[in-house]
């Protein structure tokens, strides 16, 4: 039988691997792993392939994305791909391509789930997750017109009373992770132009630095302090707040060391 | 050191740990665990005690929330606790109040991870995540208003071209789980009030049994056609698509057996 089992690595490094994922690397034929649509701050492939005991093939972007996964689905031909990914596996829409594909070929697919971003900062942030709104990911400026797009997004949740969870922009090829700072100063570039005080000085927002990692880091501020505030390594992310329930702001004052005042909001 | 360290068990049954939260539960000098908020098809507390040679002591959601935490927060008198929890830890709010409590007795807490019918679900269906308004509960029948309110964010989400998860109830003390059939027709109870063509028998859905489970099932189909579909035992979601991109229609035809003149709406 061909099969292509899709494998989540979830957040920081290889002990995020779930006791499934391991035993279906193990008895793998083959193992790919892509390491570009997020930054695990400590995944280590030498490491992952001493635990597992078996070579582990890192492709790129381009090869991924030019020969449209022919490389990982010829190795299926009657045999068992594991197909490494960060976070939860099917999240980022070049891997359902890649399973389409997979199952229209009639190579069978399975999905091993791991610890996504989107749970994991709801999680930390103490907000509540039926607030979400849509999410959105701020891009590097290169590309103005979709940092409107993420302004807008989040304009549109806060109307509505929701919270807007923001991906921050990466460029893995060049070792760029967009920080909670640069973001920041990217939306208040579109409120300049815009002036809807969407993303303000003195708009709340929630930072969060490492998510899944021992060394996590979370901070809800004005965005004029929050400019301040050293987050540390990548990957961050950012959460503007919608209408706060009162355990929400609680939420964020305890965990995340939001101004006290924020609880006169509720 | 007084540590309480939230654990996520992820989808399906103790396999889904990572080796972090299993090491976590090893060097822990208590456990406790609550099974209430999520079912886990498979989830064994025995073979978890002997995988981990330790004791799991499992909480209800009574005695949870009546000592708000006390028996657990007590445990960690100098010591580490760990705290199992169905899926990404901090997503059901009850956690959150408990943690918030820990902090503010200077008890340091730390989340591991775990995978959540969140992502899980998107990932399952292939629709681009981005592209999710706000989730939903729709709540068992005996509290009307709230179905209500399902039926509200569902009319919401569309209006904006976005798609809506739908978690379903649970009262997990009386062993019931609301299935795709039920969900469906507590919905298709509102639209015969509303009658704002919101979920008709004619609406697209995405019915999602078992998430993360080797005997997963996802059925795309029109409302009439979807409620005769068998999707075996428990826990179930429902998606409703909003406007779809071809290529979220391609991956509901392939991946989820949807019809395929839905590739004509796109």
């Amino acid at each position: 039988m061909s099969e292509l089992v899709f494998v989540g690595i979830g957040l920081y490094d290889e002990k995020d691997l779930s006791l499934r994922a391991v035993e279906e690397i193990k008895s793998a034929d083959k193992v790919f792993a892509e390491l570009y649509t997020s930054l695990l701050p400590a995944f280590n492939v030498k490491r992952l392939e001493t635990l597992v005991g078996k070579k582990v093939v890192v492709v790129s972007r381009k090869i991924l994305e030019d020969d449209e996964g022919r490389q990982i689905l010829q190795e299926t031909k009657g045999g068992k791909v594991v197909f490494l990914v960060p976070g939860d596996p099917l999240i980022a829409t070049t891997h359902v391509d890649l399973r389409i594909r997979a199952e229209k070929m009639g190579v069978k697919t399975r999905i091993v789930h791991g610890a996504s971003i989107i749970s994991a900062v709801i999680g930390l942030t103490g907000l509540q997750n039926y607030k979400f709104g849509r999410s959105v990911t701020v891009p590097f400026l290169e590309n103005s017109v979709v940092a409107d797009t993420s302004y807008r997004v989040v304009m549109e949740n806060r109307q509505r009373g929701l919270h807007t969870l923001c991906f921050l922009d990466l460029k893995a090829e060049e070792k760029r992770h967009m920080t909670v700072k640069e973001g920041l100063r990217i939306l208040l570039e579109v409120e300049e132009r815009e002036k809807k005080e969407v993303v303000t000085s003195k708009t709340l927002a929630v930072g969060v630095a490492r998510a899944g990692a021992p060394n996590f880091c979370i901070k809800a501020d004005y965005v004029k302090d929050l400019l301040q505030h050293n987050f540390g390594d990548p990957p961050h992310a950012l959460v503007f707040p919608g209408k706060l329930h009162f355990m929400e702001a609680e939420a964020l004052v305890s965990l995340a060391g939001a101004p006290r005042k924020i609880l006169e909001m509720t």
